[in-house]
């Protein structure tokens, strides 16, 4: 993992770490604002220094991937661009349902930037009589009982966890017997889940302590 | 950065990647977990499995820091735990202000988690009328106009941009003129700010898009 490897040709990803693909993220981000204006080519410096990692580290991450640039040219824009997407699986849309329609739902669904980045939140549940039934940004709110029988209906991919920490398992639960994968949480506690399924934590203090970091050691 | 470095007793931290801070903060969480339920050292292969990163990577982070751990005996839990807290800056609490009280700000506010971490939002602002005055969880929140005159009251550390993209940099402007050197953005737009100024940020995507990398190498 993460381990410099021979640059010879694309490679199936065996073990990847979750910061390496944070960072194919944010290089992804980079490369999008880069050909938005203009700009063709771009050199491992340059991805490093917008991200704030050192050009042998964006080098590695590339390489563990396969075959992106050219010594002396830097990269295509457009070609690692679209190699990370392929990488990233991001050639596609995802559908994602969202359960818990309190502040962080509702910041969810307002969100434009998911959907513009390939995400659909395509149904929100609650428990809360006031908002069942309702609908936000065009988004139907359904009772969090009927979540079995409404996941059926649609092709979803992905289950965003927005409740409070003592329900979030029960919810967790729900959503792998429903047949999703792939889990977003942002309650504070760690989930029990099956090999198959994966889980990602949105956990915002994380952030929070990188800038204490900064501040002790600045 | 993140190179293995011989274990030579505490060094001081030079280039650190954010990657590693992030997974300095996701070790010191399991190093929680294992002190409430009384468990006293912890292997590297431990930590690394609860966390989906390799045993290498976990010495590698560690090393960077200094010597932790003995050889056989893996890591006491009570000494990493310490270790990381002082290394992240967690031996202090933090004074924070959030500006934009729309449904993260509220988030934010009502998430429990920030001030058990170390982190107190010491005041709220917005420009709504109707918010300027009203208190939540304590937190008074004044209107945006005053922003520079609250803090300069108050003993602030870090600054929360919780407004829409398009305010963001004027709220960046404020927050770096007021003196705070340290940000945490939720807006979808990188922020110009001077070397000296920390950002970090808070991007939702960022998760969904390691999921749909899951997805589609799973």
């Amino acid at each position: 993992m993460g381990s410099a490897q021979p640059e010879s040709g694309r490679k199936q990803p065996v073990t990847v770490s979750e910061s390496s693909i944070q960072r194919l993220s944010r290089y992804y981000r980079t490369l999008e604002s880069a050909a938005e204006i203009g700009i063709k080519h771009i050199s491992s410096s340059e991805l490093a220094s917008s991200n704030k990692v050192t050009s042998a580290q964006v080098r590695k991450d590339l390489s563990t991937f396969g075959t992106f640039g050219r010594r002396g040219l830097g990269y295509s824009v457009e070609e690692l661009k679209m190699g990370i997407a392929d990488i990233l699986g991001l050639n596609r849309r995802y559908n994602v349902v969202l359960v818990g329609i309190g502040n962080i739902g509702r910041a969810l669904l307002d969100f434009g930037e998911f959907r513009r980045r390939g995400f659909d939140i395509v149904a929100g549940f609650d428990i809360d009589p006031k908002k069942v039934g309702s609908k936000r940004k065009g988004v139907d709110i359904y009772h969090e009982d009927d979540f079995q029988e409404i996941v059926k209906k649609l092709d979803v991919d992905i289950g965003i966890i927005a409740v409070p920490a003592a329900n979030a398992q029960d919810v967790c639960d729900a959503i792998i017997k429903s047949g999703i994968r792939a889990i977003l949480t942002f309650a504070p506690i760690r989930l029990h889940v099956p090999e198959n399924v994966a889980v990602r934590y949105e956990d915002m203090t994380i952030e929070l302590e990188s800038l204490s970091f900064a501040l002790a050691n600045g």
